[in-house]
């Protein structure tokens, strides 16, 4: 069980091998037969919707997308996974699914999310080992791909909720620059902060995709990654890395050398970890207003678990909120300066494979520092533990290099699959 | 006719010689008077809002305010100025309404907007003089606190949406630090540049009621002002000046020194002038990102004015869009430096008076670019021509001391009371 490409499928489609409705009817297929057990969708696409792909233009024609039910959809619910919004149907598709739609895809349904993607975990699970959690808050989007049952799938990540479960599915996952992709659409909950993020099978999967989307030139190329020049990012929480992943970043770093790359070890500096302390204070404090309402007219159907937060949140004083805005500030020009010394950074995209439970959505520890920063961040899949789950490496690029950071990722991921 | 000050309602409502049921039964009945000819609002408060809000506590209690109908409101439909909207009820208020309601205000009604907050113009009359616009795309809410049928309303400014209808109005406008109000469900148009702003009648009003709503020490000091270093702000296009507004910008800058300050020439640098030109572009190619799904699915029901301007937006290549932006960063930065010589800045706040004229919301151009940089921006009233038509004159700080920006701007709104 694992993600097939879009990329293959996108060519098989264009030389006449493979039709569009041959595609969609398998992938509906797919979702029949195995998401009783995943439980990544939590609504599947109208009839009419469905109907019409089949006879839908342009270059994502024949590509199933899954989209996480915190974008809005037009013609499917949009719950946020909230009560307060049972039965919600919003007038317009979100930006990203608007542009979606209108290069050809099929949005195949709604992905479980996370209740407005705090950490509440959903019922969906990995499939990878179905008593794994996938990760959050994007659950629903992450296994969807990583079973198969669609092309490609739509993310949010306000901490780590792209990169993350990305990582603990075994797939390919991209959270862009801050606001390459518009977030229109998407129920905000940190302002900062909430990321559009896309998941493939492979990273040439996703960053096709990208390009489609966006008209951007990311779909990796040929060109030669060899020489890049590689900081291995280390902070004070790689203390809490478990082993299995500490040796895949060394198993990664020397194929990268071996490959021909120069490695560094870039160690964070002091005003990069100020950045990192600052991400959930500027998440609980816009999370607090962002969510108002819900908050204030709708408190008893929220769960304790983010009633809380979003409580704690409106209790911090502005000047803290100013404060912990400046070092991120400060943070992402620190950041810029990285890649001075480097092309690309990696990193640990998680502590570890996924918690075998479904009780916890993972930790996002690894990822807020490059949420906050807008850094374009690849989850490389390929690296396993020694029980067979996925371990994901992030690969990190300066903000608005998306295309090296794909096509770098590209490259790693190639190096994993030929061991 | 003209606005009548928060603050003193206020008082008086503490003191016990106002009761809250008068207030706003007078505020009703003001509307019920005035609005047939004025037309700033498309949608009334419905009957169970107008009763619970007599028996409302917490600071605004007894205030009643506008909202811009690009705001989203749970208890009255909002349509955003768009047949595509028509009869659209939003399942929560927006963050700013829903805190103005936890702090006791009453939502009196939703304000009459411009199409998506762009140009078309809305059926409102400028309450100076109803032949004259009251400026857009926050029509309804500037003439609604102009003709004191609220004590202060929200509107938004993604170009020169709240600056130039307070200005055309002849009230305050307070356009804060990028994001200090969040945005969240508010109808996007351009997501770098949307920004929620306050009216009120005075200065003093409107910063009384960003204090309340925001926590922050915002509500002007006793404070002397006297002594502040102040640049008049030119640029290029002070050369499309009526003459009317270059004459009031003499009269502020020598009411100004003569009361202590210390006047500067500061003359708008190569690099803010490329930020300038640069917010158009920005503005036009995320609003056909935000709008994907109505310029995509809803092309017809969009005005031609509308649909011309997202075409264009969609045809920018992502390089040019991505060389405004970097335009835009390098602006933010000059403009916090301008205010390493100066405390604040004062410019016009529109070319001139209010157009004499329903068929334009009337330019832009000296907006543009404090919107694009963040900069907050105070539009102090008080200043008329010679037909008695109010003349603005915007006060800027520096990004985030927007205390000072209204301070200095209750100054100046003083000085030009006293003659």
């Amino acid at each position: 069980m694992s993600g097939e490409s879009l990329r293959r499928r996108l060519a098989a489609i264009e030389s006449g091998a493979l039709g569009i409705d041959a595609c969609l009817a398998e992938r509906n297929r797919r979702i029949n037969a195995l998401d009783g057990d995943i439980r990544a969708f939590v609504r599947r696409a109208p009839a009419e919707t469905a109907a019409a792909a089949v006879a839908a233009r342009g270059p994502l024609a024949g590509i199933a997308l899954g989209v996480k039910d915190i974008f809005d959809t037009a013609d499917m619910d949009s719950e946020y996974g909230s009560a307060i919004y049972r039965g919600h149907r919003p007038r317009a598709d979100a930006a990203v699914v608007a542009l979606a739609r209108a290069k050809g895809a099929f949005i195949a349904g709604k992905t479980a999310t996370t209740e407005f993607a705090h950490m509440t975990p959903t019922a969906t699970r990995n499939p990878r080992d179905l008593a794994h959690t996938p990760g959050g808050s994007s659950s629903g989007s992450a296994a969807a791909v990583a079973a198969g049952m669609v092309d490609g799938a739509f993310g949010s990540q306000t901490a780590g909720s792209v990169i993350r479960p990305a990582a603990f599915c075994g797939i390919a996952g991209y959270k862009p620059s801050f606001r390459l992709l518009p977030v229109v659409g998407l129920k905000t909950f940190a302002w900062s902060l909430d990321t559009a993020g896309l998941f493939a099978a492979g990273v040439a999967d996703v960053a096709l995709l990208a390009e489609l989307l966006t008209g951007r030139a990311l779909a990796v190329p040929a060109t030669d990654m060899a020489r890049l020049r590689i900081g291995i990012y280390r902070s004070a929480i790689d203390d809490r890395l478990d082993p299995a992943m500490a040796s895949a970043i060394a198993q990664a770093a020397s194929r990268l050398e071996r490959a021909g790359a120069r490695l560094l070890d870039t160690a964070e500096p002091a005003v990069l970890t100020n950045a990192r302390l600052a991400q959930p204070l500027i998440q609980a404090y816009e999370s607090a207003q962002a969510l108002a309402h819900e908050r204030l007219a709708e408190r008893d159907r929220l769960t304790a678990l983010l009633r809380q937060a979003l409580d704690e949140g409106a209790a911090i004083a502005p000047d803290r909120y100013d404060e912990a805005r400046r070092a991120a500030r400060q943070g992402r020009r620190a950041a810029t300066a990285l890649f001075d010394d480097v092309d690309i950074l990696i990193a640990p995209s998680a502590l570890g494979a996924a918690p075998a439970s479904l009780e916890t959505t993972g930790d996002p520890a690894m990822n807020r520092l490059w949420t906050l920063t807008g850094n374009p961040c690849v989850n490389v899949p390929g690296f396993v533990d020694a029980s067979g789950m996925p371990l994901g490496i992030s690969v990190i690029a300066r903000f608005g290099r998306d295309a090296l950071a794909l096509a770098a990722a590209h490259h790693l991921e190639r190096l994993a699959a030929n061991g």
